[in-house]
C-alpha cells in the first residue's frame, strides 16, 4: 500500500504513501495500449489480415458516440452565460446562489422535503462532490462502507484521506441489492458512512422504494449516514422507478452526491453537486456547514458561466430528450442481453434496468486459455480492438463491465467479435467437450 | 483549532478538525454585510445623509470592473470548442494532451530548459493546484514554509492536510524580500517546501532574478523544493522583469502553479495549472508521477471544452492586450500611491511593482478611535462602504491590502472616502497634535 518516493536531487528524502488502487481510466489506458493495429479476422475459416476499429465499451462516458448527444439548450444556456461577459470573476466558492437554487429545485421535484439553496453545494464534476464528501467526514480512525463491486475513486479518495474501507457485497441473484447484514457486521462508532450507489455502476440495477427504505434504516439502527452516488440519477429503464436516497433523509441523514454528466450527457462539463438531505437539520450544525464552506475554499469548482447555465439548463431541457436517452440506453441493453445469452462463457445475472453499463460473470471453466478477467480482456483487446473493463477494477475478480452506451451498430459489431473471441478460446471450439 | 461536531439526528458521534483560518472571502463578506446603505457624507461641514455606492478594493478580482476585459479571441476560442461539440466528454484528469502541450510551450518561452507536456497537470484554477501541490507532498510531521504576509489558502490547505505551517516574513523595507536567515532557522528534514509568491500577493513586489537564485540555493542548501506561485506572472510594470522560478531549476526542484485568471482577467474560468520545473528529473521518479497522477483522478479537473481553447487563447492573444492591462495596472499603482501619501494615518513602505494589490500600513497612534486594522475596515465599510482588506487576513496585523485593480474613477472615489474616513478619526482632525 506504501510507496516510497526519494527526491534524490536534492538528497531530501520525501516519504509518499501512494494507493495502489487500480484505477479505471489506468487499465483502460493499458488495454488500448494492447490493442494490434492489425488483427486477424476469421473469414469463412480462411484467416486474413484486416484492420479492424477499436470499439471500445469500457468508459462511462456516452458522448464517444453522436447517437449520445447533449441538448442543444444546454449549449445555447452556455453560449448565453460566456457571451454575456458577466460571469467571467469568481463565483463564491460554494457555487452561485442561483445555481445552487435551481440545483435544490430540481431535486425537491421528487422529495417530500423541500431543499433549499443552503443545501447545496456546486462542485467540479461528481467527482469532486465524493472528494468533498469525504474529505469533509474525515477523521481520524475512521471507515467507510463502500459497495463491491462499486465505483473505485471511493477507494483512492479514502486511501488519500486515510479513511479505513470495509466492503460489502452487492448480491448479483437479488438485483445486486445490498447485503445488509454485512453492512451491520462492518459497521462500529468509527464508521462515518454507507456508499449507495443508484442507479447502479457498475451493475446497472436500479433499487425499490422498499429496498432504500431498509438502507435507511440500517443506517439509522448503525447511527451512521448515507452518501448517495446518485450521478446516474433518473437513468432507469426497467419495471422500477428511480427513487432519490433523500426520501428517507428523515429517517438517516442523506449526502446525496450528483451532477448533469450523465443525465444532460456532458461529462465533461464537470458540473455536480453536494445536497444534504436533511429534514432533522443534523447538517445544520453551524461547525459542519463552517468546514464544508471552508473546503470548498480550497476547491477550484466549476467554472462560473457553466454554473449560471445551470438554471436554464435544468428549467428548459424536455422531457422528450430524457425520454430519448431512456428508449435509447433500453434498446442498447437489450441489445447487450440478448448477444450476451449467445455466449456460453459469459452469463449476466442480473438484466440492466439504469445507469450505463451491466456485470457480466465469465466462466473460466469454459475457455481453454484465459487465466482471468485481466487475461481476458487484455487477449480481447489484442485480438479484437474491442476495450471492456476487467471486473476486478470494480472490486469483482473474473467478472466484466460491459458499457451499453454505444451506438447499437458498434455495440452489435464488438459483441460479435466478442463472439468469436469466446469461440476462439473455448474447448468447444477445440472439440473438448 | 480543531471543531468538535457532533451529528445529534443519527446520534453518531463525528469529530472533525476544521481549521480556523480567516478566509478572504470570509472577512469580505462581514465587511459587505456591515456596509451601511444609508452613510453619512460630509459637505460643507453640513452632515447630510445619501446613499454611497459601494465600491470593494478587498478582491483579487478585476472583472468586477470593465476596464478590465478578458480578450475577445479567449471568448471566441471558447465558443468555437464549446460549439464544436467535441468537448463535451471527460478528458484525462491530467489535462488534455494538447492544452498540457500548449502550457509547457507557454512557460519554456521563459525557461532556459524546456518544458514537455508530460510536466503539465492541468488544474480547476490555481486553487487546485495549491491544494495538489500540497496533498502530494503531505506525509506524516511534513511542515511547510509559508510566506507573511501571505495567501491564506496555502495555510487552509495545510490545515485540511495536517502539514504544519512555519511562516517567514517578507521585509517591506527590502521590498518585501524574503527572510532566508528565518528561512534557514525554520526549516529541517521534514519540510516538504518553501513556498514563494511572485508577482506578489498580497505586497505587490516583483522579485530579482539575483533574489530568486538565492531562494533556490537556500532550498537546495535546506535539501527541500520551491512552490513558485506565479499566478500573478508577467503582471510587472515596475524597474524589475518578472523572472520565472522555473529558471533556477536546476538549482533545486521548482513545482510552478499558475492559471490564465489573472493575465487573461478571466478567474472564473477556473484553468490552472501544476508545473514541474525539473530538468535533473527530480519529479520524474515514477513513484512521484504515479501520486500525482492518482491524485489527478480524485479532483474534477476544469472543462474539457475550456481546456480545448487554450492552445488556441494562449497562441492568439496578442500583446497589445497584455500591455493595456500592465499599463493600466501601473496606472491605477500610482493613483493608489499619490493618494495615499494624502493620508497621515496610512503609510505605504514599498511601491507595487506587480500584480494587483498593495499593502499599507496603519499608524494606530494618529488615530483616535481605531483599536486595530479589523476595527478599521468594518468601521471604514460601515460609514464610506469601501471594502479593504484587514492585514491579519494575510498574517499582519494593522496593515491593510488595497487591490487596486478598479477602474481609476471608483478607485479616487474610493481613496477619497478613506482619506476622509481617516481624517475624521485623527487626533488632527480633533486638533489633539
Amino acid at each position: 500500500m506504501d510507496a516510497n518516493l526519494v527526491i534524490d536531487g536534492v538528497n531530501n528524502q520525501v516519504e509518499m504513501e501512494t494507493p495502489n488502487n487500480i484505477t479505471i481510466k489506468g487499465i483502460l489506458g493499458l488495454l488500448m495500449a494492447n490493442v494490434d493495429t492489425e488483427n486477424e479476422e476469421n473469414v469463412n475459416n480462411n484467416k486474413k489480415m484486416v484492420k479492424k476499429k477499436v470499439i471500445s465499451l469500457g468508459m462511462g462516458d456516452p458522448t464517444a458516440y453522436s447517437c449520445f448527444h447533449s441538448p442543444d439548450v444546454a449549449h445555447d444556456a452556455v453560449l448565453e452565460t460566456l457571451g454575456s461577459h458577466k460571469f467571467n470573476g469568481y463565483s463564491p466558492t460554494v457555487g452561485l446562489p442561483q445555481t445552487r437554487k435551481a440545483i435544490a429545485d430540481y431535486l425537491s421535484r421528487d422529495l417530500p422535503d423541500k431543499l433549499c439553496a443552503d443545501d447545496v453545494y456546486v462542485t467540479a464534476g461528481c467527482t469532486q462532490a465524493i472528494e468533498t464528501a469525504l474529505s469533509i467526514l474525515a477523521r481520524p480512525g475512521a471507515n467507510i462502507l463502500l459497495p463491491r463491486p462499486g465505483f473505485p475513486i471511493y477507494a483512492l479518495c479514502a486511501a488519500f484521506r486515510h479513511i479505513e474501507v470495509r466492503y460489502f457485497d452487492l448480491v448479483p441473484d437479488k438485483g445486486w441489492e445490498v447485503d445488509l447484514n454485512a453492512v451491520e457486521a462492518l459497521a462500529d462508532r468509527n464508521t462515518i458512512a454507507i456508499v449507495v450507489i443508484n442507479p447502479g455502476n457498475p451493475c446497472g440495477n436500479v433499487y425499490s422504494y422498499q429496498h432504500l427504505q431498509q438502507i435507511a434504516e440500517t443506517a439509522k439502527k448503525l447511527r451512521t449516514i448515507v452518501i448517495a452516488d446518485e450521478v446516474y440519477g433518473h437513468l432507469a429503464f426497467g419495471a422500477k422507478p428511480f427513487v432519490p436516497m433523500g426520501v428517507f433523509g428523515a429517517i438517516a441523514p442523506v449526502v446525496t452526491l450528483g451532477s448533469l454528466s450523465k443525465r444532460w450527457l456532458v461529462p465533461g462539463w464537470r458540473l455536480g453537486w453536494l445536497v444534504t438531505n436533511d429534514p432533522n437539520g443534523t447538517f445544520k450544525n453551524p461547525k459542519f456547514v463552517e468546514r464544508i464552506k471552508k473546503y470548498c475554499d480550497i476547491c477550484g469548482g466549476p467554472a462560473t458561466f457553466i454554473q449560471a447555465a445551470v438554471p436554464r439548463i435544468i428549467q428548459q431541457t424536455e422531457d422528450v430528450f430524457f425520454g430519448k436517452t431512456i428508449n435509447l440506453l433500453k434498446w442498447t441493453a437489450d441489445i447487450c442481453c440478448e448477444k450476451i445469452k449467445e455466449i456460453p462463457c459469459i452469463s449476466c445475472p442480473h438484466k440492466p434496468e439504469g445507469s450505463m453499463a451491466v456485470m457480466v460473470k465469465l466462466n473460466l471453466s469454459l475457455l481453454t486459455d484465459i487465466s482471468d478477467d485481466i487475461d481476458f480482456c487484455f487477449k480481447l483487446a489484442k485480438e479484437e480492438s474491442v476495450i471492456l473493463l476487467p471486473g476486478l477494477a470494480v472490486g469483482l475478480k473474473n467478472w466484466i463491465r460491459i458499457t451499453f452506451a454505444a451506438d447499437p451498430s458498434s455495440l452489435k459489431e464488438a459483441l460479435g467479435r466478442l463472439k468469436s473471441f469466446c469461440q476462439r478460446h473455448s474447448y468447444q471450439q477445440n472439440g473438448c467437450c
